[in-house]
């Protein structure tokens, strides 16, 4: 009988005695203070997962007990308070807080839950949790489950982003809402002290943090390809002889430039890798850690390589509308035109056949291999593959995505890089310029690919380290 | 010891006790009447998740036991029923529900699961598991795992559907059902008494309830579109000049079609969240419900959304297929024929260059920003966004995508709506039509930005209620 | 008090007690052998769900502190043996096994768990684990872990391969290995006894296993269709009259050939179902297995269509290309040439543009429905698909993709098959190879679905066979 009282807390379902005793079940009561969204969604949440709730309103005669779950008791504040077992949530805009100082000593023994978003990024000042702590210094704050949205508060774990941040601290009280956490679905991660509950509360206002870097690169990289294909397109046949080329800069100049970002983004990908073999190599260990600059580099891989994706289809999708533009149309009938003139009956030439079909083809193969890449970036599909197949995929077929790329450049340019009139005003081709990267970057590679450098190379990421006693039993070296 | 006998019943990897006593690890036993596939299926995942298994059969000795997992014994109906701790389940076609009647004294004290499905829509009549409850009087019975294919539920959560509907009339039974489903690894979801069930067994036979409303939408305006530019284009001529314009049919009004509604459904998409916007604002409140049309209207977005991206899809491929067209060949060569016969050196024409060139630039940017939205509506890249990510995706990205593709038509359009060439037979052209609704919901919406009207609307959102006493301290109104 | 001490072994969260005693609150220790990144992630893992740890080293004196967690202890090896309360972790490279001999008497009354992977494929001689528990004997030797990359283990089961295969011949030591999987947040998957460790610790080597056999048939029809359809095009025009058709190469015969790959590759995919209806029809019941060459088969049809559906977009991509080559321009201007020379106003052919619209229109649509298909075998989509859906589009739509290439091809041959100028030296069109195969499938899936088969397919799939009593009531052929 006593194991019978002390055991729903925390854990409705009980796994060793609700069987036996289905009649007592009885999931431990939840206090909230606040009737809002959050509030309510929190509500379902914890009462599909067996909790019992009494919510806390200033006015509760004016709440409708409609928009919450069965089971759901709506009081007055500091009957929420002191009907809720040892977890009480403050579901109340930060701005409000001060209406819950009254409810300080009632508050003692229990653990205050702290939900809210900072109401901006890169605030001064204490941490709305911090505010709270402050408010009910004999009370533990815990701060979590602010990165839930009402959406997925409602809907469980499986429709939306799963990891609650949660911090405090009070040990023993993070430690009940990591639990409670887990009995919900989602998955706790625990970051530290209060201390952390700034960037906590600011979590759910990021925008694609990871993202930033590598859209700057790209969009820096097409402002220079664009401008350096204007000033050679537009401008610089403007000011020598007058002409006007303005109607290329919708289409054609980016079309230019497009591809020319994607091959010098792609190059990135594959830069910091070689980079770190050539410093592993050098340092002859492992264990030297990397610099900041090129941990960040290595974890902004994946973005680089779907903006260079983006890039490419964009590019595919430009030059498919190529041949609808009234400018092909015309420039067809023209040369109609011209050849009924010069009476040739067939102006067929071999190479350029040769050399449209050979770019077309390496380029369309190289795009459906960036398309494999891009697929399993998606979650779903790269949580599905082990991890000798993540590294064929990334880096096997990514240096073959790569490699046809350049060759679909070359087979584009053809012999005219080595002609001197594709060198207008003494500027080299775009093409050419986007070729530089790329080719440095398979050579480097393909040099690490030496046995003697590749053999070396494999025992570092081994454990082994040059410069240091060899032991091949059992030393630390040979850990996995 | 006592402990030791009580422990194990439904929760075979009991977490205190089996580090101490691993030797006596034992799950409970659960019954199942049936030896077809979802039986068997329904064996492995329960022997794989720690439980013990009695199957019960007919005709014990023709059963094949090759086809359970080990621990699982085959024996006959009543000594199943017997042999069970608490659940049993009916894994038997509700046409065979009749050959159960047998053990219905044995069945006291056991809980029925019942896992059928309905045989069809809209029955009349009791459902499956209400036909078993009337048969069992005296033996709680319990809905669910019907939504679980046998594929999902060998294969466990993570290959499958997730959710798990479970109704009961006795809550006791259906707690127990609940913790089994969760022990599983799936989520279950109380959808109340047995009075539901009819429902629960339909389930599995909804062919995509979320997607009729809008397939339907724009089907409809696909009918209306493509009627009103074969009249324009085919009936018309034909009638007034006898020209045969039906080659058309196929490909070319199709293509005239398919942006008309895309552009109309993506209008649709934004066109509830304005109308609410407006209700609220005249409400002055944001907690009185919106009427059920525009409640289910919001929950269609995502789905108008697809199809307007799916039609863009069709249309930007269908687009590129006019350069492969026969068609297209001979009105070059044709074209050619009169611009040698015209001696026109040159047939250049600035002004529609740059109209296709900027058409088409928009219209590929257009369709790219909704690839980027239809891929955030992939379930596993959704989930990883938070929510200011998806608002600005779904909010901000879908709003650049309606603007680009109105530019992306009136770059089209250039002054051509402006012409009385235009309007043959008094009809107006596709794409004037088609943009109606969109600029129309884009004014609202820029409206709906203005200072004045924003900051009333954002007062809303956060609880604010306009002729109600403000209370800024604690007042529900400030709840999250 | 009892209770108390012996409660939290494995179950840190133990659910019944730590909301009463959140203040002795302690995880059991694990110890792990070992100090490389998969023991470091391990270390994160394990105190992420609240289990302590000592990490054993060889030389703890120059171990990075910084490397590990909060909470985790570096000591010695034997420190952390005699420190573990009953898991230890072997994360040592295989070929140092060696250097943990000197550690025997300790391990006596642990459990060592082996999370190395095989050293390459089908090797000879025992496995990894099986050497361990040669070298221990007293000490019961579990594999497992070894599917996690160090990456899933830190990151945890949202982001990586949920299944952890687990293998021992000791069934107590194995369920506490499942334990802890499950509180890890992963699901263990219990494959038997070390015997199976070979196969274990290969899994993570295999690179698709699942695809060899469907990219060999795709790769053996590309080879034959693209050796046809040059010999046909290139060699024989040399041999017969000197013709050098060898532009068409890399593109013109390639786009010939990818169609016919994924028309025979999609048909492949219909096939076995055909056979095994056929099969099921022929023995008069569903009871006997397939023969293991159609079981392969069916598994493979996912992999056959998404083949078929690259083969069918790289097929539409070089389409789309062909108005970019520069050999259409030139036909073009040919084309023009010698309208004007004959003086032809007007060189419209309604019959060609009807067919050319009407192929293209087919294709698109074809490739649309197929497109469908292929998203929902992204595993986050096809997972929120109920039953019925996942038929409807998997048979339902791909049927539709079928009859839609089929009439795809039969729109673009139009009459071509009907005249002898196609059989150049008596060789059919590719195409009209291209059509049998499916033609065959979708006849004879009509013919299955002819009422008198249908129906008795039907009975079949519900448990009747042919030639047995049929007892309507309760029979084991009744259930689900």
């Amino acid at each position: 009988m006593h194991q019978d009282m002390t055991t729903p807390l925390l854990s409705p379902p009980a796994p060793s005695s609700d069987l036996l005793l289905p009649e007592g079940l009885q999931g431990p009561v939840v206090g909230i203070l606040g009737t809002g969204d959050l509030c309510r969604s929190l509500c379902v949440r914890l009462v599909a997962s067996g909790f019992r709730v009494v919510v806390g309103s200033r006015d509760p005669s004016r709440v409708r007990r409609g928009a919450f779950p069965d089971g759901v008791e709506v009081k007055s504040q500091t009957e929420a308070v002191d009907g809720a077992e040892r977890l009480v949530f403050a579901a109340v805009f930060p701005e409000h807080y001060g209406s819950l100082v009254g409810l300080r000593d009632r508050l003692v023994g229990k653990v205050l839950v702290d939900v809210s978003n900072a109401s901006g990024l890169n605030r001064k000042g204490p941490s709305n949790a911090e505010q709270l702590a402050k408010m009910f210094p004999q009370t533990p704050v815990v701060k979590g489950f602010n990165v839930l949205s009402a959406w997925a508060l409602q809907n469980g774990p499986h429709d939306g982003n799963r990891q609650v941040l949660i911090c405090s601290d009070c040990s023993d009280s993070k430690s009940l809402v990591v639990q409670l956490t887990r009995r919900l679905g989602f998955t706790p991660v625990d970051v530290g002290g209060l201390g952390s509950s700034g960037s906590v509360e600011e979590a759910p206002l990021l925008l694609f943090p990871s993202w930033g870097g590598p859209i700057l690169t790209s969009f820096l990289l097409f402002l220079f390809f664009y401008g350096y294909s204007c000033t050679r397109r537009i401008l610089l046949p403007y000011l020598d002889h007058g002409q006007n080329n303005l109607y290329q800069l919708p289409l054609v100049t980016v079309n230019e430039t497009l591809p020319a970002v994607a091959m010098v983004t792609l190059a990135l990908v594959y830069l910091p890798g070689v980079v770190a073999s050539v410093l592993q190599l050098s340092r002859g260990t492992k264990y030297q850690p990397f610099p900041d600059w090129l941990d960040r580099w290595m974890c902004s891989r994946k973005q680089l390589g779907l903006l260079s994706f983006l890039c490419s289809v964009l590019h595919a999708v430009y030059s498919l509308c190529l041949s609808l533009r009234r400018a092909a149309g015309y420039t067809l009938t023209n040369a109609a035109f011209h050849q009924v003139k010069a009476g040739v009956e067939n102006s067929w030439v071999e190479e350029q056949v040769w050399r449209s079909d050979l770019y077309l083809s390496s380029g369309t193969l190289g795009l459906g291999v960036l398309a494999l890449l891009a697929l399993t970036s998606l979650p779903s599909v790269g949580n599905a593959l082990n991890w000798r197949e993540f590294t064929f995929v990334q880096s096997g077929l990514g240096y073959v995505a790569l490699t046809l790329s350049i060759v679909h450049v070359l087979f584009f340019g053809w012999d005219s890089a080595f002609k001197p009139s594709s060198y207008q005003f003494y500027l080299p081709p775009v093409f050419v310029l986007s070729l530089i990267l790329p080719c440095c970057v398979l050579v480097s590679r393909l040099l690490l690919a030496l046995p003697c450098l590749a053999f070396r190379l494999r025992k570092i990421r081994r454990g082994w380290e040059s410069g240091r006693r060899t032991c091949p039993s059992g030393d630390d070296g040979g850990d996995v």
